[in-house]
């Protein structure tokens, strides 16, 4: 790193999003003076539609990996997965210090005793309040609300400036643990002077607040009054520890037993109640083996799936596939949730097959049983009002809801000059004078699918969605490319195109349109497969084209002998 | 079909869904009494993600090719695609005559010139009002408001009661053409008695009334105000021509030129004016090619791709691609439209793109830009209320939302066992004494890719869905399977799946394999093409799934010598 003179008092501040700033997730943010690196989450996306059969997204940390000796700690802001997943992989190429709450480093242990990493990080639990040296550097956590529990923001004290990141948050006024966000605490950070605020923006298009979690155990106590004669199945995401207290609560009330379904949610409830996050009446939780000891309308099960996941608890049992729960026209489905944009056609075939089944559901567009965990317009325009930066910077967000977050800052009166929508991987540099983007770090998705880490790029996606919407035709045949005759074939075998039963006169004339393609090509003084393949591939491209509009992929195969 | 007694006074009457029962659209409708058919629509519907490379999707006719001599006409509620689309692949198939309003049969002549039927029908233009004879049932055409002009109802008087249609329909006390419902006619009709009411149900699960299409206007006159120095484009629905009105008129109390752009855009507005169903301020419309005689703040583009499709002129726009339209930091996109499920990530892929180009975006998530041509819940049971029918089936719409009307029905008094969900093909039988299901008629989708009708089926797009997943592996070796040894290969080629450069070894290892499977198979007695297949394919997917945790589709291919 070049060092910058920076009136006489060091190096320039470098802040970089190496995920976070578009459409799958994966936050992390790269804070750097000097020789120091502090790293604020690590997390993972989810594949969008343009990557089909890819199961998980990582960041590219090879700017981390290059710069390892300068970590000096990830800091977690939270326990969900697109602020966590990626400390697996981290870790199996470099060895870094790793810093959050009780609940984020236990859901963080789960993790890696699953996928045992290269190097085993110390894992540093902090609380709010706490304050962490880091080289030149000092980070403070500090509380805010958000849909699951022991979330923060994180202050970091830097030789140009106070950064401030907000992770996710929302304001709860009535919040389930009774720990309203810290507005106090950022109030003082915000008067003592904030250089750079880093600001999600998931509901920058939201008007106003974001309803209060409480406002979800209103409905929850309205629904069990309703539905006092039937099994209510309620879905909701296993990391929402406090809407799974409140579920549990209002079955106790209601003298209900609670089981609980789906690996996540099983993992979660069991670290939460570990780490003492959640409270359990006295013999409320029993095992699911045991629910047919008890009526139906005794009974609450609490499950995963809420998006639709086609391997979910809740998925298996709408469609009939759970071996344990049977679904019946008494029961009553909950989804607890709202859908993740992308999850809104899985959801919805969760809904018809349940109701195909004469199952009531309940769902949030028709009951308020879900509230979000992200800060609406009106709470982003406090989070400014408080911490009253120089520099905004919006995070968490696709390019709509960072400019969004930025409208929302002009209109607080930040000048227009100060705000900075950045990219993945570009380097924004401040010292005490200015700001302004000065280069690009390496960074980008690395895909996983199975059991392969970035073996999958765009010329692997380009042909599985040409195959997936085209379908395929093999061309095989047997040269001898020296003596230039055919031996045999060609064979055509095609796949995801039409039905073969019903075109046999189609795939008759296409053989004969490449028989045609190899004589023609033979008939040259010398003749290579490539050549021979480009003949068959341009030939019969457009005969299947002028026959039926379609553009297959061809795949001609030449057998040498 | 067989003649049943009932009371001696002939047939039962026999309602049947061809389409409009679940995800995909295509609403049709056939009601049947004796020997005369009367079918209300036939839609085309859309593929869902379940069928890759699908471009559009037709409903099964073959119960009304069957029955083509009874059907004594087909009547078109309104002239939206899943009302209209079927109709010309219908008619190459059987010659029927088609009754519908102006702008309903304007909008299928257009069709019918772009694909020429095999039987160029019978057109018959009716009014809201008129009476059509059809064998032993006569329908009456009543006017409802939906987001298309000359939206109908339909009541069908037949030998066992009156069946009542609701079409599409919303209740606007304000519409733009100042022709509210006839609320009146349809109390009539009720009071006189109602046997069966088929209700659409697309909005059933919303509460209250959808606004009037004039609350879009007030906010299209705030939209105008507030950027009056900024270019203007709005995407809509085309065929919603009261919307294209308010823009055209807004843009001409505000000084601007009005230019559309997108080919349904241009079709839909030329019909619209020359069957008299929009009005143009003199000298507001301009062509495309003079735009650049204005100032900027002195236009309005209209354009289609409000929903985001990739062929669009919007979508053209926003990436770049369109070669008369750039755009520039000045300019304002306004989506007056809402996103249809499944639609939303190429929508939200729109407003991202355009975001980043610096254009500001206005949707239907931050201001009032668009309000829904369907009926919500209390508009619902207010058609209820007036038609008071005996029988109740609720139609035009998924599973969920077929169960939310019927819940709504069931509030209304109507009993619960009076009220019919069917599925498509399922045939509801209706005398004066009692109704019930009683077996099935051929339905279903047929399948449309390029010029291909029907030769999709599930085999086909299971094998997309497959390779689009996990790519493809092809093993191509030559045998002589007489003599029994390997002449030649095997090879492998690979798509869809790995990066081959990266995987080298991986690929060697695989042909490794393939090559012992091959030799063990020739070692048998006898050995044929299918058992060697057989050999390759089940090593081959052991070797990856174990090396890779994938599946990719292994397709041997032996040439026999």
């Amino acid at each position: 790193m070049k060092k910058e003179k920076n009136g006489g008092k060091g190096y320039k501040l470098r802040i970089i999003s190496l995920g976070g700033l578009g459409e799958v997730g994966k936050n992390m943010t790269v804070i750097e003076y000097g020789n120091d690196i502090v790293v604020v989450d690590a997390g993972m996306g989810f594949p969008d539609k343009d990557m089909p059969g890819v199961d998980l997204v990582m960041p590219d940390i090879s700017y981390l990996v290059k710069n390892a000796d300068k970590i000096r700690g990830i800091l977690i802001t939270h326990g969900h997965e697109d602020h966590i997943g990626a400390v697996p992989y981290l870790l199996h190429q470099i060895n870094v210090p790793i810093y959050g709450t009780r609940l984020s480093l236990g859901i963080i242990e789960g993790k890696l005793d699953e996928d045992p990493p290269e190097y085993y990080p110390e894992l540093y639990t902090v609380e709010a309040g706490d304050v962490i040296n880091l080289g030149a550097m000092k980070a403070e956590f500090i509380h805010v609300n958000h849909s699951i529990a022991d979330a923060c923001a994180i202050s970091i004290k830097t030789p140009v400036g106070v950064v401030f990141h907000t992770g996710d948050f929302k304001l709860d006024v009535s919040p389930i643990d009774d720990k309203m966000i810290d507005l106090t605490r950022i109030g003082e950070i915000g008067k003592a002077g904030v250089e750079v605020l880093l600001c999600e923006s998931t509901n920058a298009e939201r008007a106003g607040f974001t309803p209060s979690e409480r406002t979800v155990g209103s409905s929850l106590e309205r629904i069990f009054a309703q539905y006092e004669d039937r099994r209510l199945i309620i879905a909701t995401f296993s990391s929402n520890v406090h809407r799974v207290q409140q579920i549990i609560n209002a079955s106790a009330r209601h003298g209900r037993k609670v089981a609980v379904l789906g690996r996540s949610m099983v993992n979660i409830l069991g670290a939460a109640l570990e780490l003492g996050y959640m409270e359990l009446p006295d013999g409320v939780l029993i095992d699911l083996a045991d629910i047919r000891r008890y009526k139906p309308n005794e009974i609450t099960l609490i499950t995963t799936g809420s998006q639709g996941e086609p391997m979910s608890a809740l998925y298996r049992i709408a469609f009939g596939a759970h071996d344990k729960i049977k679904i019946n026209p008494n029961d009553v489905v909950v989804l607890s949730s709202s859908a993740i944009p992308g999850n809104e056609k899985l959801v919805g075939s969760i809904i018809n097959a349940l109701v195909q089944n004469g199952v009531k559901v309940v769902h949030d567009s028709t009951e308020e049983v879900h509230v979000s965990g992200h800060a609406c317009r009106e709470e982003l325009k406090l989070m400014m009002a408080l911490t009253r930066p120089k520099y905004f910077v919006p995070i968490h967000g696709e390019a709509r809801h960072l400019n969004a977050n930025r409208e929302l800052a002009e209109f607080m009166g930040i000048p227009s000059e100060n705000i900075f929508i950045s990219e993945i991987g570009k380097v924004l540099e401040i010292d005490k004078k200015s700001a302004g983007f000065n280069g690009t770090v390496p960074a980008g998705n690395v895909l996983v699918d199975g059991a392969g880490i970035g073996d999958i790029g765009n010329v692997v996606l380009r042909d599985r969605k040409h195959l997936s919407e085209e379908g395929l035709v093999i061309v095989v045949a047997t040269v001898d490319t020296r003596d230039r005759y055919l031996i045999s074939g060609p064979d055509i075998v095609s796949r995801g195109f039409v039905y073969v039963k019903e075109s046999e006169e189609l795939m008759q004339r296409a053989k004969a349109v490449a028989e045609g393609a190899i004589e023609r090509s033979l008939k040259k003084k010398s003749v290579d497969s490539y050549e021979l393949k480009d003949a068959i591939r341009d030939d019969l491209a457009k005969f299947i084209y002028k026959e039926t509009k379609r553009k297959p992929m061809i795949l001609p195969v030449i057998m040498n002998i």
